[in-house]
């Protein structure tokens, strides 16, 4: 019997997870991405606030696909599935499959906001941290030549939209960079002068986290000298103001969006399959879409409703979503079958600034220090290689003693020329 | 009396030089570059093959230029000169001055081949690293499933153009990349199959060195498996062929110029001043313009004979006369000359692959390990930076043991889109 053909598309957490937990398995494993690399995506605002090189969060597929036996790597856009058919399309080619695991992940949500999508930044792609940071870096440059005190004030003052982890950790790292490392860069402009505004449509930040936590990471951020708008909505934008829903305006060049995801494209591309909220696709209890038990979604993209509510689109549910359904092929291949997935909730944390962080896990609480120490070891243990380990090791150790984030270069000639 | 205004404009070696021996030195000091960061150009061809992320080489300069009183700098492109009025114009205002010294460097120069200027790659910047690298990587992602086996072999032929030592340094070090890295990666393609041809118009190379250092060099790359086509040209180009002058054609995807330099484009805003050979700015004996002694011009873009000939257009040359240039003015404000320039001629070094490199200094020759070992050394002690220095260190310690690049990256988005 020849081996089973499977092929995963989409290689973030889950199916970076599935991969490997199904490579030299005796299947015949085709791993199909846009990209050649694997991005730890949680760390893209570090690279937007220059505290990391971009190629610090990203790994080479190969480098880890090329130990695999019977495992190919395909760079290529997804551009169909056809279920009947058993096969995925894309621009370099058909790839037919016998089981295929869906792990796309998640593109911003603008809601339908136009002018939103038009001029906000956002998180997703490596070439969007950069043009983050050079955007930034861009803002102080301009401002230090600026003589008008309001277009000065327009070009320091920067809104983040969402008050959930990636908002409250970009907030602070844009923040301790402005205090720590632009303030001596540019005597000229006050730390004052700056404004960061976050503002969450919920009544709390980090509405994930415990009662407390909450509050304290507010307070944090506050006495940091972010401005928190809490139960506010951003609902337009400019290039250089961004409207409230209240009708206010507020002056500022940079608008940074997190408040929300939706299923990737590659959802649409599945004809006839019930799609929960955000586009995301509903799935069976082993995470197979229904009539097509050979077809698994897994993270951000799948719908999986776990009392009654739809699992977060956060990387932990897309790991365990991954290992699930790599056993959940190999013990369908042997005549087996699994009990249905089930997500055990590890915790969550947020980094705040130097030395503070949250974190919830198991029933315990931490804050401050430990919680900071325990941030920075989890993510140094799930970012892969052991050189990128070394690196951002290297340079959060040279910020921590040197107050230092020597990465604060404008490196895009064309978006500067058009911008200056 | 108030300080003079000194203006430097550009911030490679000779302008980074100048401005650092003027800071702090009784002078209102202003530097000008279109780049926020100071590049080191003698290892972008180690960006370009996957061996260097790019913000190892480059240093924000307000990092260095922020603890100097006095001294400001302005991120602008220079749009002309006005030797009259004693001011330069940018892009961002005009600025004063009652001392310039100009640092802009050279610019590749193609001779007046369009073909060639639009098909080939060069290193100048930092971007053109970075879609070098993409396009050597995307090149082997194409050929993996290309089945024409023609069409697979140009997708795999490398031409280099210029046998100096970026040319002979980019060819050892890609050879290596296809040798150790990509043959692991893309299991499916041959060593063999690739193609590297370094072309050299002279009859050998590295015409710079000691005779039996270029006999070396050429017999080294040659073991390596890389082609030498010595007193021959490459006269055109297409997407997908080289031309050379005999008539012979190519066909290769990629076509790597370093044959050739001119100066910055600046020096065409130096109206009625005197250019030597590949546009350069002829210079006094103290690096000055002839009527305008309040004008200086250093590195590249300065023609200044030395026994009859034009010095070399390296990074050397660019330093000492940076330094030659903050002493001349100064001394100038105490009334004191200086005598002439002299370059002292350190010697030249190229690094050819792993443990082998050629040097030639002080009348001494070097050559293998040992070579290899003091450029190994000598550019860590040129990188600006200690966080930069360990970068650098770590990647060539992980490279040696581990004949590993881990940045082979694909990261440009629009340009892969349309390649592919």
């Amino acid at each position: 019997m020849s081996k089973k053909r499977v092929v995963v598309a989409g290689m973030g957490f889950g199916g970076l997870r599935a991969a490997k937990a199904l490579a030299e398995n005796a299947v015949e494993l085709t791993m199909v991405d846009r990209n050649n690399y694997h991005l730890f995506q949680p760390l893209l605002y570090q690279v937007a606030t220059a505290g990391l090189e971009q190629e610090a969060i990203a790994y080479p597929l190969r480098g880890l696909t090329r130990r695999w036996r019977d495992a190919s790597f395909l760079l290529a856009e997804i551009s169909g599935i056809d279920l009947t058919g058993k096969c995925v399309l894309t621009d370099a080619g058909m790839v037919p499959y016998d089981y295929l695991v869906i792990a796309a992940g998640s593109r911003t949500n603008f809601f339908g906001m136009e002018s939103i999508a038009a001029h906000a930044f956002d998180l997703k792609r490596l070439d969007q941290a950069e043009d983050l940071r050079n955007h930034i870096l861009l803002m102080f440059e301009r401002a230090s030549r600026e003589p008008d005190p309001e277009r000065r004030s327009a070009l320091l003052t920067f809104v983040i939209v969402g008050g959930g982890p990636t908002g409250v950790e970009f907030a602070g790292a844009l923040r301790e960079l402005i205090v720590y490392v632009l303030s001596q860069d540019y005597p000229a402009i006050s730390v004052t002068e700056s404004r960061i505004i976050l503002v969450e449509a919920a009544g709390s930040l980090l509405g994930a986290m415990p009662l407390d936590l909450r509050r304290y990471a507010c307070q944090k951020l506050l006495s940091m000298g972010v401005e928190v708008l809490l139960e506010n909505r951003v609902v337009g934008a400019t290039a250089e103001t961004v409207e409230m829903d209240g009708g206010a305006v507020i002056a500022s060049h940079t608008l940074f969006w997190s408040a929300g995801v939706s299923a990737a494209e590659v959802a649409e591309y599945l004809q006839g399959v019930e799609r929960g909220a955000a586009g995301r696709i509903v799935v069976q209890p082993d995470l197979s879409i229904k009539g097509h038990p050979e077809v698994f979604v897994v993270g951000d993209m799948a719908c999986f409703l776990e009392e009654g509510a739809p699992l977060p689109m956060i990387a932990p549910v897309a790991t365990q979503q991954g290992a699930y359904v790599a056993r959940a092929i190999l013990a369908r291949e042997q005549g087996r079958s699994l009990p249905p997935f089930h997500y055990y909730d590890k915790g969550s944390m947020a980094t705040i600034g130097r030395s503070c962080a949250v974190a919830a896990a198991a029933g315990f609480k931490f804050r401050g220090y430990i919680a900071w120490l325990a941030w920075l070891l989890l993510h140094l243990y799930y970012l892969i290689g052991f050189r990128n380990r070394l690196v951002v090791m290297m340079n959060w150790t040279y910020a921590y003693w040197f107050h230092e984030r020597q990465v604060r270069l404008i490196t895009a000639k064309k978006r500067r020329a058009v911008s200056l």
